[in-house]
């Protein structure tokens, strides 16, 4: 593929990624890289920790800058760059110059499609007033950063109990506001199973933030000088500052108007080969779903490290290779104030609703346990649950969350790292895993949970 | 197996894990176990720090009483007894009772070694001298300390720079010690390769201790009012109080005398259901030998892991279960001061010496990266360092060290899972692992350097 012309639309986690590995393979080939904002490659992960005061400068939250792109990694890095249309035929995109609103046509050999996720816009009035905020890009970062430096906002509104709103409601009470979050569903952190999130929401109460589950927001309205959020369940809800985290939508109107196959989660559709239904046109990141490893059906969770590996995958086979994507687990870790929460494969929840484990889900098995994470005589032990999620018929393991104080970041990647193995809860018992008293039990939590599943494998 | 009389040989880990086992599982099973020494079930691992001072009481180290065992239980623990030998033929064991010197004949039906390990006791001359002291059991500990407090000892002189070396070091220094270690290998920590070492004992030096590699001690000697350490490259080293941490040795003299199969590494052979060549007679624990998953043959790894889960593997077993024991990997973690040091697996010169990935070992690769263990711009990121040793031919990954101030502990525990699974480093770089900034990157440090090592598969 060399002396060929790749394009790229976007330029975050998947788009760079794939542009530095076609660089890095195929050093003749022409990479451009189209990106409607002014950044590339920054770590949105990051954003509620500048935001809060944790890091002290945006910048530092830059993993690439435009300049680097271009000069030590050769890539054609455009920004403020809109790509408007893909013509699958001809095989060209038309790019849009928002600086003067000019257009032009772009050819290409091999396309990537890495146009991300955009927040959800939940159907309430008043999502434009002046102080109502989502947080996607380092912009909308920088817009409530630039808001709360000048105009001191004491009351903060978050609708959405998600990661997002958890890691702001921590930002806003680093900076002292008052910090309300409106959930529309029974409990915060919607995509754990219920016990798992029992102490962690109480944890949040107690740092000071007003939590509403159950609750729906039907308008924001103008009510000088600040806000006012309005709920059916929880009355209406003064505010300085309102962000709207809803969650997010792939953004999949390119793909789908150039005729690519969508999935059914309304994502685009990839091989395993990060390829289009379009032989030349591949896509990554937030914009795509991936197979799911334990659901064995395409899934779409937006993370940013399915982004880079997604990335990594299309590049490399742009450049000629022939890398696969295995799928996804939707392993995730949040900090929670000073707790840390953390997923892997399905929950139970969700295990019983997919169908895939009895009609009922009824052979969806679970065991919780709560144990010290380290030795129980060690000083600062803290109690850690854990909760696996597992087939009984055979006892593979299909899930684990984790919530604890410490110790548990790293301990859900075994358990991700077993799924993917596809061992049972007999294996897990059985992994020869590290202990010494300041760090783990002779049988780590993980395996203790595992050993009580084992009772009911097969019963 | 109801209304049988089991017997049990050793009260610690795995004895006591089988003793619980079968009367969980078999609740008319008479289980007696025999130990010669006054406690059972104690945190043999958490001794260094009583020591040291961070855990405060030895009572605290007490997993199990006998008092508990007898009566919430029901396991005939008789404590002061020794089992001195033991006849297959009419399948009985003599005892004698350390209180009045007396023995008797107890039946069993099926019997369990678990006799553990015993300190080396290298060819020094003096090892026997007051104040010399070795660390293996909860009276060894006692004795320590009751020096320590009694005596006021300044200067410690440790034998042996491996985990218990390194460990007591850190005790002996927070008790305000001089400290000296002296190590017959050219590194402490001889169970990693070289490069994993070196930042940990400029920390431990840093830490004011003195270490002496490459030294071997010839005698220990009387120096009134304290000792000296007599080394053939060191000189002449005064100390108060002399530690000899030179490793243990299985305690395989009654399986031996009873005619058992005895492994090439000198512990006791057992299958993997840890039967002995006896049929009726299981062994776990320190005193034998386990398969390694890597080098696909058997190893004497003594560690409280494996004894845990070999005691309950024998126990199911011997109540009429049927339980495998998989293998091993020798995963293990200690914390050197600030540090943490974990390895699982084959290292590097373990790879290339065992002869299994090439006659010279042409086939191991190896790749060492450093990376932050969180996200750069977090504060207090740490640098962590990460080797993952491997099979060039295919990618398998067949062992992996990591070394830092933060983030090692349970991310040893995701090699061990992978090699386990008998993963390759392409299938560890695209594991769905947990990010978020406060704990990791979006390629774990253990992907980056999975990826690093991917370059090398194939060539």
């Amino acid at each position: 593929m060399s002396s060929s012309t790749m394009v790229i639309i976007g330029g975050d986690a998947a788009g760079m990624s794939a542009a530095s590995k076609i660089r890095r393979e195929c050093p003749d080939t022409h990479v451009i890289v189209f990106e409607k904002g002014e950044h590339i490659s920054y770590s949105a992960c990051g954003m509620p920790y500048w935001i809060g005061g944790v890091v002290d400068s945006d910048r530092r939250l830059l993993v690439l800058t435009v300049d680097a792109a271009r000069k030590r990694r050769g890539i054609d890095v455009r920004t403020h760059h809109e790509v408007v249309a893909i013509d699958p035929v001809r095989r060209e995109v038309t790019v849009r110059q928002l600086g003067d609103g000019t257009s032009f046509q772009q050819p290409y050999d091999l396309l990537l499609i890495a146009t991300g996720a955009s927040p959800a816009r939940p159907p309430i009035p008043g999502l434009d007033l002046p102080g109502v905020f989502t947080l996607r890009s380092l912009s909308h970062a920088q817009q409530i950063y630039h808001f709360l430096e000048s105009r001191q906002p004491r009351r903060a509104v978050i609708i959405g109990g998600g990661y997002i709103g958890l890691e702001m409601a921590e930002a806003f009470r680093d900076r002292e506001l008052e910090v309300t979050v409106v959930e529309m569903l029974p409990q915060i952190l919607p995509n754990f199973d219920p016990e798992m999130v029992e102490e962690v929401a109480a944890h949040v109460q107690q740092q000071g933030v007003t939590i509403h589950t159950g609750t729906r927001v039907t308008a924001i309205q103008q009510d000088n000088p600040g806000l006012a959020v309005v709920t059916e369940e929880a009355g209406t809800l003064p505010a300085d500052l309102v962000l709207v985290a809803t969650g997010v939508r792939p953004n999949g109107e390119l793909a789908r108007q150039a005729g690519l196959r969508m999935g059914q989660t309304g994502a685009i559709w990839v091989d395993d080969h990060m390829r289009t239904s379009d032989e030349h046109i591949y896509a990554a990141g937030d914009c795509v779903e991936h197979y799911h490893l334990v659901l064995e059906e395409n899934a779409w969770i937006p993370l940013a490290t399915s982004a880079n590996k997604g990335g990594r995958v299309a590049g490399e086979n742009m450049a000629g290779g022939d890398a696969r994507f295995p799928g996804i687990l939707g392993t995730a870790v949040v900090k929670v104030f000073d707790y840390t929460v953390a997923v892997t494969g399905v929950t139970e929840q969700a295990a019983r609703a997919s169908g895939k484990f009895g009609e009922q889900g009824e052979w969806v098995g679970s065991a919780v346990i709560t144990n010290d994470d380290k030795a129980g005589y060690w000083p600062g032990a803290e109690p850690l649950k854990v909760k696996l999620v597992f087939d009984r018929r055979d006892g593979r393991v299909l899930g684990g969350q984790l919530a604890g104080k410490a110790g548990v970041n790293k301990r859900i990647d075994i358990v991700a790292t077993a799924i993917t193995a596809r061992m049972t809860v007999a294996d897990v018992g059985m992994l020869d895993l590290s202990y010494a008293p300041p760090y783990s039990h002779p049988y780590d939590p993980v395996q203790i949970c595992a050993n009580v599943a084992l009772r009911d494998v097969g019963r």
